[in-house]
């Protein structure tokens, strides 16, 4: 059966004739099956995760197989670009907007910015000024400009995917929300800076150029949360409008999967964010039109969403386990063993410094803009967010692919290099830190005994008035007396734009768009129960 | 961004890089909503089904980029056999026994069996014989005994998806069991029949292949059967003995997915077919492996597993219809424009021919066997049962494309020609049979009015005496006096074994697997409220 008809449109192509492709097929399956059966027996462990789970599964696997074949089948096992970009990043993205707290991530929504976007520029230019400096000792090769500079953007990329699994948006909000937010923004802004990189113009770099990118990049970003924001909103108004229930839900869990896909990819054919568009299409999507569906769809999307990433998660990990047993670049980058391993060490020494660099002082300046009632971002919690930032992960090896490689081959040497030097930084931080995260968290944060406690940092939140007053549908201003210093002025555009925002919510953004409360009403479903979440479980809704 | 890095494990190569690719997906993803939008507004329009709007969008599309691109680029549109039975059938046959009536469903067995292998091993002779003496008058070019048997079988492929949209499980219960039934077995039995015939020494035709052709086929079977079923029960016996619903329903949802499509691949890794596997393995999951999860769990899979064979019935429509205008093989065929349509014509009416010669005969075989009350295949549902299973669709270009086609181009003649021809037989069928089907659905079947009526083909069964016993917990046999004639000898062993598996279930199954009644409990979840299911609406539940 199968033949190889040669066509381009065929998402999954495996070649059915291919016995080897079924097998693969075969063996992720039946591995993603016992990685999740495994992360469920090891639920509770205080030292792995998932993630950890599905690496190290995906190295013995890597390993099996490459003993198996007697170390000659290798290219089973390569990494694609594409298949990360176009199927596994979608889904774990869009969750995240989609199951996020919305208020936490809004309220914390400078800090967000100015850890993801600033931040991260630091953390590049720390990077490659670095790199420049100490790798030219080593005797690598030849690397330009370009290439240092590509070198930063790389290392900047952090694996939020594998943070994620790490923190408990439940346990410690302020925490997640920071350091979740900053993964979001900064995959987009490295993946940003490494095209603008990519089109420079090396030879004539100038203010102008310079200022040229700084345009190129607001513009990206502001188009590309427009355009989620625009596809959310078209699916709340369609299925608010042609009220879908009437005949079948299945039609309204196909049009928002759908209609979040083709945020993304309509992102990607405008050259645009994908990873800013599909999140900020999540948010929306939860705040309208998740509102207006049955609630059977309800549940279903909320937990589909939620499997299909964590499925794509593990996916993930298990494929880079996998792929860093990939044989041909060892080879090459063979003939001097030491070399990958001296300038991973140097990376990861970099990318600590790095972070290290934006993460006390931006911290500083968050906490210097926050009313005395906010919390303030203590320097335990500094640590956390600089540690939670540090593993890199897929991001980061399909820059470095897209970089170091010509046609798969890593046939260059100092390119070998620079790809094995790209594994090791990953499977060292995501493994070593990400194994140190949970006991360090623990340590600094001893977790509150007691089943229905909530962690210190969650009730913290509840008890500051400014949220409290916010989580109302009126916001009331006159509680609060003015305060003529610096703490006022940050803070207030923040309050004000909330308030207007309410209001317009309320006004016009509801009433068309549907929205908790402006639920069209639809014979035959249970929509007009006074609590339909209550069954749901898992995320408070109260924080939504 | 993208570099085609050239490796083999890539589910999903569209070469990010590849402007035209992402250009397709967008493309695709755009028509898969507005079809989806487009079905939701013709709904209750008595001659346009959700099929036929898919085809007629994809037939559009493709005409308007063949227009477009000036007749160029015909191979985005390729059909891609890999695309359909590695990502598109799966789904759509695992949700078709996910949410099949079982009661139906077996108490038919027979029938089904009957119709789907013997009467597709009819309809196959028939269409090969006619075939043999029909096309060489028309000089259609050299085809050998193996060209004539390998049409048979692609000419015997039922296209099950089409019927599914035609026919109502609420409304004709009946009949949908054995149309759609009959459509599972169908694409099994075509399927096997056409790799044996590829597998064949046309030249050693003797009785004792014949007999080995038969034992290979009842291996098949059975062996398909097996796998499914043992991959849902071990579905079952995890999700029962890990309570994954302590720590996240996600995993419960994630491994019945998972282990869902590992039985089709484990299927056609070992050469079996993939659809009986799949479908069986979608029986037991409803029976064993849908009780012991969650009850949001529960919501979700049914509704998502609805939502992906939804989304890739339309998806497979649009693309058949795309595929139609792929101007290469008309190009070729084109030089004698009237002999596809000429051979289109045969092959219909050979179809018709072939079904018929099944259909009346096996019914009446069928109605023989059966009691006095229990309701016989009437005169007007055997019209029905012919008509509707004679649209032919994608496992017939798939299988057309497999054996005339060699990688992907239709060079020869008389191959572009009987690839046209196939088109032309599943374009016509499903566009002018499929939207006759409705009106000629009311025309003998009247539809009974009033909301809360079941129409005359579900009262009936439910009013079946048989059936009402049937389900309860225990079989009452003292209801039925011994009738001593051909009836009760061909009627009794299904009963008996009935009741037998009735008390296997109770004894054995349940306890250790799972299923209705022996849900183990699980700390918070809504399992041990007396119905849980009275929400999830759309499919009567009592007929599980």
């Amino acid at each position: 059966m199968g033949l190889d008809l040669g066509a381009n449109l065929r998402p999954g192509t495996f070649g059915v004739s291919d016995h080897d492709a079924i097998v693969s097929i075969n063996i992720f399956i039946a591995l993603l099956c016992s990685c999740i059966v495994i992360g469920h027996l090891l639920e509770g462990n205080r030292w792995v995760n998932e993630s950890t789970t599905a690496l190290v599964m995906g190295l013995i696997t890597g390993a099996v197989i490459l003993l198996a074949t007697n170390g000659t089948n290798s290219r089973i096992l390569v990494f694609s670009e594409d298949l990360f970009f176009i199927y596994l990043l979608p889904p774990i993205i869009f969750n995240a907007g989609f199951q996020v707290k919305k208020k936490q991530f809004f309220r914390n929504f400078m800090t967000i910015i100015l850890f993801g976007a600033v931040g991260t520029l630091i953390s590049f230019v720390i990077i490659s000024l670095g790199a420049m400096g100490l790798f030219e000792k080593l005797d690598v090769g030849p690397l330009d400009l370009g290439d240092y500079l590509a070198i930063g953007a790389i290392f900047s990329a952090t694996d939020s995917v594998c943070t994620l699994q790490v923190l408990n948006q439940d346990e410690t909000p302020l925490l997640y929300s920071l350091v979740f937010g900053e993964g979001v923004v900064n995959d987009a802004t490295s993946v940003v800076l490494f095209n603008a990189i990519e089109n420079l113009d090396i030879g004539h770099f100038d203010a102008l150029v310079l200022l040229n990118f700084i345009g190129n990049f607001l513009y990206l970003f502001f188009t590309s949360t427009i355009l989620g924001v625009a596809t959310g909103l078209l699916s709340a108004y369609i299925i608010k409008k042609l009220c879908f229930a009437r005949h079948s839900t299945d039609r309204e869990v196909s049009i928002m999967m759908l209609m979040a896909y083709l945020s993304y990819m309509l992102s990607m054919l405008l050259d645009l964010s994908g990873i800013l568009t599909v999140f900020f299409c999540g948010i929306v999507m939860s705040h309208y039109t998740w509102h207006n569906v049955t609630e059977s769809s309800r549940v279903t999307t909320k937990h589909t969403f939620a499997t299909l990433s964590f499925i794509a998660e593990i996916f993930l990990f298990l494929y880079v386990g996998m792929d860093a047993l990939d044989i041909e670049k060892w080879k090459l980058a063979s003939s001097s063993p030491k070399k990958p391993i001296a300038l991973s060490a140097i990376i990861l020494g970099l990318v600590m410094v790095g972070r290290a660099a934006f993460v006390f002082p931006l911290s500083f300046l968050s906490n210097l803009s926050k009313k005395e009632a906010r919390p303030k971002i203590s320097f335990k919690q500094q640590v956390i967010i600089w540690w939670a930032g540090l593993m890199r992960g897929a991001v980061s090896i399909a820059l470095a692919y897209n970089k170091f490689t010509a046609s798969g081959h890593t046939e260059v040497r100092v390119n070998a290099i620079m790809i094995t030097s790209t594994v090791i930084v990953v499977l060292f931080s995501t493994m070593v830190f990400g194994l140190l995260t949970k006991p360090l968290l623990t340590l600094l944060i001893p977790p509150r005994t007691g089943p229905n406690t909530s962690s210190l940092l969650s009730s913290q939140s509840i008890l500051d008035p400014l949220l409290t007053s916010m989580m109302g549908s009126d916001f009331d201003v006159g509680q609060i007396s003015p305060q003529y210093n610096l703490q006022f002025i940050l803070t207030a555009p923040t309050r004000s734009v909330h308030r207007l925002w309410r209001k317009f919510d309320d006004r016009f953004m509801r009433p068309m768009f549907g929205g908790r409360g402006f639920v069209p009403f639809v014979p035959g479903s249970p929509v007009e129960q006074s609590d339909p979440d209550s069954h749901l479980g898992t995320v408070a809704e109260a924080e939504r």
